[in-house]
């Protein structure tokens, strides 16, 4: 964005207007006085930015590269409804909705009595993997598309919503069909084919950040969503990759923090897979909660040992109880 | 470290209580049944850690990179102490010290009244940048060491303690003379000659984390510290490199509480000079506190048109004011 | 991997030996001499590993994450075959071959004269996008399938082999009809329905790194392939992120040196994407000579003004000329 | 940068010219038309650029960030010199000089012996640590300044130059005594007491790259050098921080090359701290000479097993031989 002062005189004014503001500026003109502003370095939407500094003098901005996302009003909320539950309203800097359930579904996990303790902890939504995106393929894969029924069942026999994910384009029917919530993963979110399915339907998406994403590419995966007509958008924050050498993933909440104020769609934080570590989750949750984001997302199995994916990441129904006693208000 | 178990029966135990403590492992052998331990994914000293499992067999551990470290108890304190002020008690899972200030000390801002003004909204610590470790050699460098004194005068004529950051081993005199704490910042993590100076004195320390310093990397500067003799080691975050476009750094939350939980030592946050964004530090902040970190570090100037360093990430007095109002509790 | 010596008297004969192979290690037991070996830290494939030191006692390793990997040869190539031209033989430490072409097919590049232009400098495989993975749904998506086939025509037409992106699962038929390697995009690499349904194909697959994928990860991308049957794969580094500001991605040169060692699979380098930046990818192609990777793929555009993706990094036709020309042997 | 077209007609032009210089751009205005130019992203000092363009229109430019890097000239030679060997011009695209050695001195190398050996060899700079910085207080910390002189000694006589680290201010005056370049290590890379001290003196200094830092901190830790009047800088890509899990660091050979085309100081490379891994030392070395960065480090120990630090990179002198063999020319 240019700016062009009108007037030397509001030099001073112009100055303490964008230090205010918090925006990144050079000044590249002094006959007139021309700052070069870095727009990208904050959280205002672009137009917003204009009206802002547009009495100092003529705005030059350039294209919006998400026009969609960029209408997106402050307060976004997505509503997942259904017969089954009470509607569940989404959206920033209110009440955090928990989701929790296993990682996969698989036979040592009953996912009906894991349905039932959650929804009596205050669980909203249940989670639970069907089809499993697994760095090895000599990793157990899933249960395969049944897996979404099963879930739908336990989650709704008890009053909740359910979420799973999709990973490939034959799955979205079925996902439409039985499912809540439709995951994308983060190996996904540039699946710019599965999400232009998933945006010509009317089901509210969750889409996870890639590890190796910038803000910017995440948000215009979300637009992808948008230019298909679906804005039930919900971002979940899972990690990213870095120096972490301890931990699964660097966790990235200021990011995701930066993505609410940017950007008006819901933001949610799964602190499981992005540490790895369960000791850990209870501070990553009540950070979660306290910063304002929209929901948490958390692994519990009730069995652990026989957990067939992210066993050591799992926290027994028990501790996740103790857990939301604490942090749930 | 490699742990043998004494009987093939006890392989499900074993199992399960690895899992059970969080403990990544893989099974290397079968007769008998031997599992390789990775104890750096792990909140565990390598001793506890041992005695954890020592009943199931014969345990093997390698020699440890952090003795000293490794004896810091949890909730170890750091105590802050001068005549001018209470004693000012740092640790984690405690209430979240405060400690504010502008970035650099300058003729623009009257630290003896921001020191009045912080004092009065619940800060207890002043910061203020007397040597300015700057990015360029054509930006401001600060005061000087005279500074120290100018700080500790309007901080001790307020009732409050003060910081500031050494950056030559020259100033160390000075700074073990005039400040209540001494920083280390982030560039200086790993210069080890001012580390073991600093070590040498009896102060207490807060040390940065390089923004390209694994936790290992920052766990182990510490180590040069207490190796000195000083164990009033206070480390704080504030911002690794990696994804961020928009924002200054990727503050590194998860990673901090690791070492919350990893090791004693108390852990503060500083969000100003992670993210670089004002819109965005109230949730950071409010994140900090609610994960038990041992205070928060912030930056305000009463006039950052004037700040001759850092303006766009320093909020007014009053807006500090306000987020102190909704956050200190 | 644990080693147990069968003896004491070995010690320095095993540390000795660890130390010529370039073996992390630790020593966590002394009697009888156990020492814990970080094999990922390894160009060495776990079994050869364990034969090297089997004579100096008791080997344990762990099960093997990718046994399909494991089992290719140093020096595997993967043959290219059509009736258009002479077989293109793909492997490490031999001549590197030269891939090139638009970044985009689109009505303003003439693909066959670019590929008769192509032919003539020494290039053997055409490439060309036909659908375009964008980060935005704004930009330019690509001409589609049928792009599949114009590719092919002006390849064969010139005696090239052509490569283009499959995106998603549906492409997957056409691009096995009219391809002779099909690519696999960064953002797909762990769209694991796609790699399955390539796996089960006969043709040789480029399988791009993605951004933030680490070594092991894209190295388990490369299994799913071999695990449907398929072994003709051949891996691309296009850069990972990181630290990068002026540059797109960082070239992992290095790390794509370690895939060569360590899998024997064929390693390719794309420095136009990675880098972004015309005036260093002379060097950086040159330095992937060098190192011995089996190809190089370069953009060229004939009129970049109206290129429809990455105008600022194709090469005109007569720079590739003259880069070729100095490079080439 | 802000370029501002005279005249409508010019608009083809522009953009032709922009995009054949490699050159981001956003056009922000129509009437007049007016482009943002991202002159970071740029091989262009900013200078040079606007020249380029500037019979377009105006052209108006922010203030340079590194006004004295900027009037370093492409090709700028720095010359080691001394009584003991002949003249060294260290420079880009030239001759890659050759400086190897231990990574510590300690009384298992006789270096007296090891240099005789690297002049044999073509090497033409003997390096070897004498203080070293160490992760942690409980490594070997180096034999101390002394060292130097021992260096000194062996490398003079046997018609080598000699480099070693100045870990700290104190270090200065002995190592502008004996050393013929002084090193600044990437720990130390932002130690701005120390840089302004060696800018003082008028040795060669080679500046290693910090693992967190960016093209352009690296360039103004450069800068510091020069404004206190010292142009014999070389800089070091020596690995950042990243993705790497099996390598110690991940090489920016790239980056590295941007800092060539950039900025015209001569640029080494160190193979052997970046990747930790003997095995792809050859590779990287020959990259790197391909590329035509000026120099290449590597560390070379008689006896591997006694090494005090960084035993499992060194090449062992025959290897190192072999290698040279096969790549210097």
């Amino acid at each position: 964005m240019v700016l062009t002062l009108s007037n030397r005189e509001q030099f001073r004014e112009a100055k303490s207007r964008l230090i205010a503001l918090g925006i990144d500026h050079q000044v590249v003109g002094t006959d007139p006085i021309v700052f070069q502003i870095n727009t990208e370095f904050s959280v205002y939407r672009p137009d917003d930015l204009a009206e802002k500094i547009s009495d100092l003098g003529q705005v030059l901005a350039h294209a919006e590269k998400s026009p969609l996302l960029d209408k997106i009003q402050p307060g976004h909320e997505v509503v997942v409804e259904g017969n089954a539950f009470s509607p569940i309203r989404i959206k920033n800097f209110a009440k955090s909705i928990w989701v929790a359930g296993p990682c996969s579904l698989d036979e040592h996990n009953d996912i009906f009595e894991t349905a039932a303790f959650l929804k009596k902890i205050g669980v909203q939504i249940l989670r639970g993997g069907a089809i499993k995106p697994r760095t090895s393929p000599h990793e157990f894969q899933g249960v395969g598309r049944e897996g979404y029924q099963v879930l739908q069942k336990a989650a709704h026999a008890n009053g909740l919503a359910c979420i799973s994910e999709a990973l490939s384009e034959d799955d979205v029917s079925d996902a439409v069909k039985y499912l809540d919530i439709i995951q994308v993963g983060a190996r996904n979110m540039q699946n710019f084919s599965l999400l232009k399915k998933l945006g010509r339907s009317r089901k509210p998406i969750l889409l996870k950040r890639a590890p190796g994403a910038t803000l910017r590419e995440w948000a215009l995966a979300a637009e992808y969503l948008l230019s298909e007509g679906n804005d039930k958008v919900i971002l979940c924050e899972r990690g990213v990759r870095g120096l972490e050498r301890e931990l699964r993933y660097t966790l990235d909440l200021a990011g995701a923090s930066f993505m609410q104020h940017r950007y008006g769609l819901p933001v949610m934080i799964d602190p499981s897979h992005a540490t790895g570590l369960k000791q850990i989750l209870e501070s990553c949750t009540a950070g979660a909660i306290a910063m304002g984001f929209a929901g948490v997302m958390l692994e519990t199995h009730p069995d652990p040992i026989h957990a067939k994916s992210d066993a050591l990441q799992a926290l027994s129904p028990q501790s996740l109880a103790k857990m939301a006693e604490r942090l749930m208000r």
